[in-house]
């Protein structure tokens, strides 16, 4: 099968469970309504689905069938969905688009963004909680915590934080690395490290997925500058040029888009190589590397 | 121990496991000083730990020790600290005082309020999935189930979106208790169910324990509702009088101040009845609905 085939039933598969797991209007609580509307929309959009996608390919390293990882992709999903909502927020980033559609605040209100972002991070771990993501207890535990731990001060919200902070404060790529590690690639991290929880890897297994997840995480925000500041709105569905309107130093803007690139083919190197030990199994985890040093939205 | 000293003594200990938990500035990960700083002033404030309170001595009740329980009711006091900041903010109740200080959004800004209220609720999850917490993970999942159901859109999220759009339109008891049993009643009801999930209570047990829930949370808001409408800012340590002002139903604009305080004595009763299983056990928890009825801030 090739790649953007692989991809593309990932997708479908992941928006499928999503769906299934968001319910209908119809059986939402009375008065609930609103809110499950906003988190389907945030949900339900359009979207690459690409830590869903790692989640089911590290997983499938180890013998986990589809449909055994997709509730887990689904709960990694809802978190990156909650992030996108609470980032794109007024008093966050102030976006008013986000992928070719108006954001949650702007199809709906400030309220039911907090609201409905706040309700998909919670509904994450209502998934991974459930019976039903994984027989043993010992794993939804191990995956709650993985989750949290690369979501919350330490992980995710850490990383907004300190994006935040650092707008119209020189950086350096150690800077830039450093606030990527904690916004992106955690997530990104823990999408391959639940695949590999699922599929009860090893230590030294999960440490060589680790050092991919962290290749790829990088290369994830390198190529995101890129877009920001190459692309058009229309190709990348969301406002683009934003970073350097806002003075903010991403990884174009220090090391010029030629190195920039340079970068990006180095990452794809070491996310392969560190896929070595798995053979040929890991073709699709081999892709997704290059795919994500080359994406064009 | 008198009542109120057993609840001191719990407050102490809860307030003590949080520090710890929530960690010192110095320990912070580089940069991520101001958002654990934001996340302290948050839960760290004063407070009553009435979640946490009802965690312990339900836990108690099964032979549960304090010490094993506090991690759990930190947990609950976290999702109850996080929905206070967001619901302070601008968008939604937009509150400049919460427990006579100013609220998280003024003492720092609205995006770090945000980011406080997201990392502090991951940390709830953080804190059940790990092992510390209970040494068996069929119970870790079973609490991150029970407090994401709690929290989420079936509960307190829910309960929320509820009462905002709630305020300008007539409502009668019946829908108020609807919007208070997700919005306070959810959590409330939880507290009590983890300390059961920490003694591994039976199903009866934990069933009677629910209905004793029940009627203290929805006393709780009852409660709240008569000190809103009848207690002065400095006494309850926030606004009051905010109902009256937005044109909202509570429970007192409903039944005026001598049926809702009948009410209350009925709901403490309903409250005691409850507990008949437990016997002379649940001394603590009868004396606790007693407390909520009577409360005063």
């Amino acid at each position: 099968m090739l790649f953007v085939d692989r991809l593309q039933a990932h997708r479908r598969a992941v928006e499928q469970r999503l769906t299934n797991l968001l319910g209908q209007t119809s059986s939402d609580p009375p008065g609930a309504a609103r809110l499950c509307e906003a988190m389907r929309y945030a949900a339900l959009g359009s979207g690459k689905r690409f830590r869903p996608f790692l989640v089911i390919e590290a997983a499938a390293l180890f013998g986990v069938p589809q449909s055994a990882a997709l509730d887990t992709a689904a709960a990694v999903e809802c978190v990156h969905c909650y992030s996108l909502v609470h980032d794109d927020l007024p008093a966050m980033d102030d976006d008013d688009l986000r992928r070719g559609r108006p954001t949650v605040h702007k199809a709906f209100d400030e309220a039911t963004a907090i609201l409905a972002g706040d309700a998909l991070l919670t509904f994450a771990f209502e998934i991974l909680g459930r019976p039903t993501t994984h027989a043993d207890p010992a794993v939804r535990a191990e995956l709650v915590l993985g989750l949290a731990r690369a979501s919350g001060w330490q992980g995710m919200a850490g990383g907004q934080m300190l994006d935040l902070e650092a707008e119209g404060v020189p950086q350096d790529t150690d800077g830039i690395t450093h606030i990527q590690a904690l916004k992106t690639g955690a997530l990104i991290e823990f999408s391959v490290d639940a695949g590999a929880l699922l599929g009860r890897a090893s230590v030294a297994e999960r440490q060589s997925l680790r050092a991919y997840a962290r290749a790829i995480g990088l290369s994830f925000q390198i190529a995101d500058d890129l877009l920001d500041a190459e692309g058009t709105s229309a190709e990348v569905g969301k406002a683009t040029g934003k970073d350097a309107g806002a003075g903010k130093a991403t990884f174009v803007s220090l090391l010029g888009g030629a190195r920039a690139r340079d970068k990006l083919r180095s990452l794809a190197a070491d996310a392969v190589h560190a896929l070595k030990p798995f053979g040929a199994r890991a073709a699709a985890l081999e892709q997704a590397a290059q795919f994500v040093s080359n994406r064009r939205s």
